[in-house]
C-alpha cells in the first residue's frame, strides 16, 4: 500500500532523494581491483549512514574476504502498522503475514569502471541526462539499493518506522562471487531474521512492465595463464622451434566449442534442466523479439549460439561459456614481433538450474589436463562459483511482490502492464546461499532495464525506475501486514 | 687489416668510446609509438653528430613514414690507403678491389620496452653488469651500429679517413618494417654509393665464433581486430545469445593451424624453397643443440614445430606464424564478467626465401575471409611486409667479412673459432629492398648473441662483442684496399 501521507512525503523529498543517489554514486566502491580499498569501506560507511538516518540500527562485520557487509534492523512501528491494516480494510492491500519479516539484500561494490575511455562522463561523478543518471554503479546495484533504503526513510517520515519487521544485509563482495558472505550469513544467523528475502538486482521486462525473477543462472569463473619462456623472445629468432603460449590458448579456447557452438566439454550437459510447459506457454506471451529487444539496442545485427534452442532458451534456461578477456604479448600501436612469455584468458560459465558449480569445474579442469600444450604450463585460478537457483513460482511472497508494484504503479500514476514472472540469465550468487544457509527462498523484484550498461561504460538508471523502485519498496513493507 | 697505430688508438680510446654507446642507449627512439617522436629526433641527431665527428658528411632524409633516416659519406684518405696496401703488402690484409667502396645499413630506432616492469634496471638507463651493457637496443641495432661509427672515427684518428669510400644509411623505422626506406633509396641512389651492402644487426654463431649471415625469412605481420557489440556487456544477461568476438578470434586463431602444427592455409607452403645438400651438410658441421643452443637459454623445455623438421629447418628454412599478442576485453585483477565489444590479435608469419609476402598476404586474408564469425565484424592492418632474402655464399664481399672478422679476432687476441656462415629466421627487411632498388647483394656480419634478449625485457649487448665488432668493421675497410 502507498497512502496519501507516504506519498505527500514522497513528492516533498525528491531533491533530497536525488542527492543522497548522487552521493552513493560517487563513491568507487570496487571490489575487483585493491587499489579501491578506501572507496570500499566509505560505500560500507554511507550504507550504515543510511540505515540509521531510516531508523534502522546498523552492525557492520567484516567477511573472511575482507570487506564489509552491512546489516540493518528496523522494528514495527504500531502507527505504521495501524495504517497498512487500514489502508488492507479499504481493499488497496493485503497479503500474507509476515512473521519475521522481510530480509533485504542487495551490495554496495561496483564493478571496475575500465575501459575509462569510452565513458562519456566519469564513472564516479554520477550526471543526469535525459531523465536516467550515469555512473558506475547507478543500476547495479547501488541506484537499486537506495530504493529499498529510501522507503525505509519514507515510512520513518511518515510514521516513525515500517509496519513490518525489517531487515537488510547488503555487501561489498558481489562483484567477484561474495566469496565471504557464505561465512557472515552462518556467523549472523539470528540476526537475518526473515520470512523471505527480497532482492532487487535485476531488470524489469521492459519500461512497462515490472518482472519479478524466479530463475538465474550460475556462475564459474577461472583466470587462465599458459606460460612457456622465461621471457618474451624475438619471434624471428625464434619462431617455429617452440610452442607460442598465445597460438595454444588460441587453440584450446577455440577447441571449448563444437561446430554447433555446444561446449566441447564432455558431460556438460548431462544436468541442464529442461523448462516446464507452462513455463515456456507463458513465455510464449512475453512477446519477446530477440532482435528488437536484446540485440539491437547493443549493436548486435546475428544472434547465434547453441543450435536448437530460442534466443530466450540461450538466456535463461541453457548454459554458456564466454571468454571476458584475452591478454599477453604486444596490444601497443603498430608492430611487435615478440613470442609472448606467457598469454591468458579470463573464461567464465554460466550454469543452467540442476547443473553444480562444482561437477563443471572439476569436468572443465580435467579437459583442461587433457589438452596438448608442448611444454607450456598452466596457472588456473578460479574467481568464484556459484550456483544456479530457482525459486517456487507460487511462493506467497511473490504474490506480495506483485501487489507491492502494482500498488506502486497505482501510486505513481503510470499506465504500467501486469508485472510478469520471468528468468534471468545473469546470477546472484547468494540466492543459491540463502537457500542453503538459511533455508529462505528469494524473491527478486528488479527495477533496471535490458540497455541500462551495467558491467560497461556509461551504466545509467533511469529516474522512473527509481521512483517506481522506491515506492514498491515502501508498499512491499505494507503487503506483509496480514 | 687492423695495424699497430689502430690497435694503440683503439687501446687509448676504450673508457670515451663506452661513454658514446651509453649516450646513445639511453635516448627512447621507439619508431613504433608516436608517443616517442622526441627520442626518434634524438636518435638521428646523434648518429649525424657521430658520422660528423669521425669526419664524415651527414645528411639527414625524412622519409615518406615521417621519421629521418641519416646518409653518411666518408671520403678515401690516401695515407689509410697506403697504410692499407703495406698491410696487405705485408701479408696481413688483402681482399677484393672496392671501387665504388661499401655501403653500411643499420638502424637507430629500438623496439617499444614494455613491460617495463620485468626490467632490472631501466631500458634507456643503460647499466653495466658482468661484462655486457643492458638497454633496449644495446644488440639490436644501437650498439652494432656504433660498432661501424667507432671504426669510421679509428681511422679517422689513425690516418685522416678510412682506406677506401664509405657510405652509410642509417634508418629509423627497421622495428616497423622500413616503410618509408625504399622511396628514400630510390630518391637517394646516386648517392647510395657502394660495391655492397655491410650489415651488423645479426648475432654471432655463439661467443667464440663470428657468423656471416647469407639468408634471411621475410614478415607479414597483421592487427586483427574482431568488433560485435556497441559496447562490453554483461555475460550473465547476454551469454549464450551472440557471438562472442573473444571466443571466434580464439576459434579462428586456432584453426590456423593443422594437427602436424603445419599452417594451414591452402597453398601457403607452395613456394617454400628446400636448403641444398651442401647446406645441409655444412649445417650438420655446426655442433647445433637445440636445446642446449636454443631453448635452454629462454626456460623452454620442449621443442614444438612443424613435423618432419628438425629445430634448425623450422627456424632458418622453413615459414613459421605466430601470435604476437592478444588483446580485448578485461584483463585486470580479479573477475569481470564482460563480453567485450571486440577482440583483437597481432599476428605475424615468418616466410621462407621463395615466398612472396605479397602472394601469401592474398592467401591468408582470402581464408580469414572464409572464416564464419556469425555477425562479428574484422577490421585488419597490415603492418610491413619484407620479402625473404638470399645472398650469393661464393660473393667476393663474403670472404672479405671472413678476412676482417679473422683480422679482429688476431689484434685482440682472441682465441676465436674460424667465422661460419649461416642463415637466420629474423628479418631485415631491406635486405630484399637493396637487392630490388640498387642492385646489391648484402653482408651480415653480426656481433650479437642469441641471448642477448632483442625485443625483450633486459636487451644487453656484450662489451667484447662491441670490441670485436668495432674492430672488425676498423678492419672491413681495409680489406677493400685490392
Amino acid at each position: 500500500m502507498i497512502d496519501g501521507k507516504l506519498l505527500e512525503l514522497w513528492r516533498a523529498g525528491e531533491s533530497a532523494r536525488l542527492s543522497r543517489l548522487k552521493a552513493f554514486l560517487s563513491i568507487p566502491s570496487v571490489s575487483a581491483d585493491s587499489a579501491y580499498a578506501e572507496g570500499m569501506a566509505a560505500g560500507a560507511d554511507f550504507v550504515a549512514g543510511q540505515i540509521e538516518a531510516s531508523g534502522g540500527s546498523a552492525k557492520r562485520v567484516e567477511t573472511p574476504a575482507g570487506r564489509d557487509a552491512v546489516i540493518g534492523r528496523w522494528e514495527v512501528c504500531s502507527a505504521a502498522r495501524r495504517a497498512a491494516a487500514e489502508a488492507r480494510g479499504s481493499g488497496s492491500a493485503g497479503g500474507p503475514q509476515a512473521e519475521r519479516g522481510l530480509l533485504f539484500y542487495g551490495h554496495y561494490d561496483v564493478q571496475p569502471p575500465d575501459p575509462l575511455e569510452l565513458w562519456q562522463t566519469p564513472p564516479f561523478e554520477p550526471t543526469v541526462r535525459d531523465g536516467a543518471i550515469y555512473a558506475r554503479g547507478a543500476s547495479d546495484d547501488k541506484g537499486q539499493v537506495l530504493c529499498f533504503l529510501e522507503a525505509m526513510r519514507l515510512w520513518r517520515e511518515a510514521y516513525g518506522g515500517p509496519p513490518a519487521p525489517v531487515t537488510a544485509i547488503i555487501e561489498g563482495e558481489e562483484e567477484i562471487g561474495s566469496p565471504g558472505l557464505p561465512a557472515v550469513l552462518d556467523s549472523q544467523r539470528d540476526e537475518l531474521r526473515g520470512d523471505f528475502v527480497l532482492i532487487s538486482d535485476t531488470a524489469m521486462w521492459d519500461r512497462k512492465t515490472p518482472a519479478i525473477t524466479y530463475g538465474l543462472r550460475g556462475l564459474l569463473y577461472y583466470d587462465l595463464r599458459l606460460h612457456q619462456a622465461s621471457r618474451d623472445v624475438h619471434s624471428g629468432m625464434y619462431g617455429g622451434v617452440f610452442a607460442n603460449p598465445a597460438v595454444i590458448l588460441a587453440r584450446v579456447l577455440g577447441g571449448l566449442f563444437d561446430a554447433d557452438h555446444r561446449v566441447a566439454i564432455p558431460g556438460f550437459y548431462d544436468d541442464v534442466s529442461s523448462p516446464s510447459e507452462a513455463e515456456r506457454e507463458a513465455w510464449s506471451k512475453l512477446n519477446f523479439d530477440p532482435e528488437r529487444d536484446l540485440l539491437d539496442p547493443i549493436g548486435v545485427a546475428e544472434p547465434y549460439g547453441e543450435s536448437g534452442y530460442t534466443t530466450l532458451e540461450r538466456k535463461w534456461v541453457r548454459p554458456s561459456l564466454d571468454v571476458n578477456g584475452l591478454f599477453g604479448g604486444y596490444a601497443g600501436e603498430g608492430a611487435k614481433t615478440v613470442i609472448p612469455a606467457s598469454a591468458g584468458a579470463k573464461l567464465s560459465f554460466r550454469l543452467a538450474p540442476n547443473q553444480s558449480a562444482t561437477r563443471i569445474a572439476e569436468a572443465f579442469e580435467a579437459w583442461l589436463e587433457r589438452q596438448p600444450v608442448h611444454g607450456c604450463r598452466w596457472r588456473i585460478t578460479r574467481h568464484g562459483a556459484a550456483e544456479p537457483a530457482m525459486t517456487p513460482m507460487d511462493s506467497p511472497w511473490v504474490q506480495a511482490a506483485g501487489g507491492a508494484l502494482r500498488a506502486a504503479q497505482r501510486a505513481l500514476r503510470i499506465e504500467g502492464r501486469e508485472p510478469v514472472l520471468v528468468r534471468e540469465g545473469a546470477t546472484i550468487p547468494v540466492v543459491a546461499e540463502f537457500e542453503k544457509t538459511l533455508g529462505l527462498t528469494s524473491v527478486l523484484m528488479g527495477f533496471g532495464l535490458s540497455d541500462d550498461a551495467v558491467h560497461a561504460p556509461n551504466e545509467k538508471f533511469e529516474l522512473a525506475c527509481f521512483d517506481l523502485g522506491c515506492l514498491s519498496h515502501a508498499a512491499m513493507a505494507g503487503e506483509l501486514v496480514g
